[in-house]
């Protein structure tokens, strides 16, 4: 599809592993993407940074950052001052929904993206939630990216009017954490550039111990490669990517 | 219900006569409200003021006011740089979906809402549309209220562990606008503090002429009454209310 024929999407973008794969495949199949990423007063609020640098080395040509502060309710250990769990097991992992929840956040992105998409002409959405090697909440999974689509069709001008079909990609959504490593490299993505940890230090290195780096790290690991990204001194990832 | 066995719901409050109403009948339903509002650079911001009002008025203990610039999108005449329509034929008021529509608020207000309702333990949430005397807008007809309610239950920690089942109440849905009217003034609700215009004058008066003023002012004169909030000097509805 040459660029002429490209056709606008908006784009979750936090800055992550998973969303800047999905980035990078919304332009593969052939998008223009418009990024968003949300200031949601999140305590790893450093992602927004790779979001940026996501973008750029993607060469995205529009990015919004909305600030909207979900502390104003808090309730997740994102949002809140409650500590972001550690080091936890492999069934604690894949039991039930953790603490690092955000109440409805999925939900509140995807509608605000649905707004800009009206306005821009779009009817395609990408978020780049897993449901296989995540945390287990909800906003994450397939029958809730249905319903958000059934919902945008009913919830919009263009939708009502029939003159569009809305489409929300989630293209990871079936993927090991593995697998979408392996789709973006070969991609060209730089992994060093994002920031998936929860719970940052104040250079912005990941703990390599919250549920988000661990998963991330498992993803490398059963790779056979290390993961770039910097993690705090005392991690051992950081010898391996120093060897 | 007495207050202890009171529970908890997010009432969305825009400071209008519907959410005025809206909030009353979720306080004489047995509900103790948490009211929402959004500063979402709405050309007629002056109805936060109504709002924190109608919450005043009514004893609301809780009121949030999110900050949500809308205007990074824009694409409508209460967000962007474009005329709000006025004087506008019946035919016109009943053709369409006009300018005024704000691409997915709807959706986007009623997911903050859902995220604060389930940190407060809430499972019912209020929204003051009406799909009788409107705008036609998609996201005040009875077929998106029922598709956010499913959305709801999948997206939510407490929906997909099926310990609640969400609620999303629009008890004026099927009500025309005298019919709100008459609702109201049973509950004792003064009208004359709420705002329900577009595009206000500095001092906040109704200008009389846009949709939403429109649609209001026929309601009172339906009922053969006075519109008690105040227009602007030019407007005949002044005379009335002053004679």
């Amino acid at each position: 599809m040459s660029l002429s024929e490209s056709r606008r999407a908006v784009v979750l973008v936090s800055g992550g592993l998973d969303s800047a794969t999905t980035l990078a495949l919304s332009i593969k199949e052939g998008f223009e993407p418009f990024a968003l990423s949300f200031d949601y007063g999140q305590r790893h609020r450093y992602e927004l940074a790779a979001a940026n640098r996501v973008c750029a080395s993607l060469g995205v040509k529009h990015h919004s950052v909305v600030p909207l502060d979900l502390r104003i309710f808090g309730g997740s250990a994102l949002t809140d001052n409650i500590d972001v769990p550690k080091d936890r097991s492999e069934e604690e992992l894949t039991t039930g929904i953790p603490i690092t929840y955000v109440p409805a956040r999925n939900t509140i992105f995807l509608s605000v993206a649905l707004g800009w998409a009206e306005v821009l002409g779009a009817t395609d959405l990408f978020i780049g939630v897993t449901a296989v090697d995540y945390s287990g909440y909800p906003d994450c999974r397939p029958n809730f990216i249905e319903a958000f689509c059934r919902l945008a069709n009913i919830a919009t001008k263009s939708g009502v009017e029939g003159t569009v079909s809305w489409q929300v990609h989630a293209p990871l959504i079936n993927l090991t954490k593995a697998d979408i490593i392996r789709q973006g490299l070969s991609l060209g993505i730089d992994y060093g550039i994002t920031h998936s940890c929860y719970d940052p230090d104040s250079n912005g290195h990941a703990c390599g111990r919250c549920d988000s780096c661990a998963i991330r790290l498992r993803g490398f690991s059963e790779l056979g490669i290390n993961d770039p990204a910097i993690y705090v001194p005392a991690h051992p990832q950081n010898e391996s990517t120093r060897n």
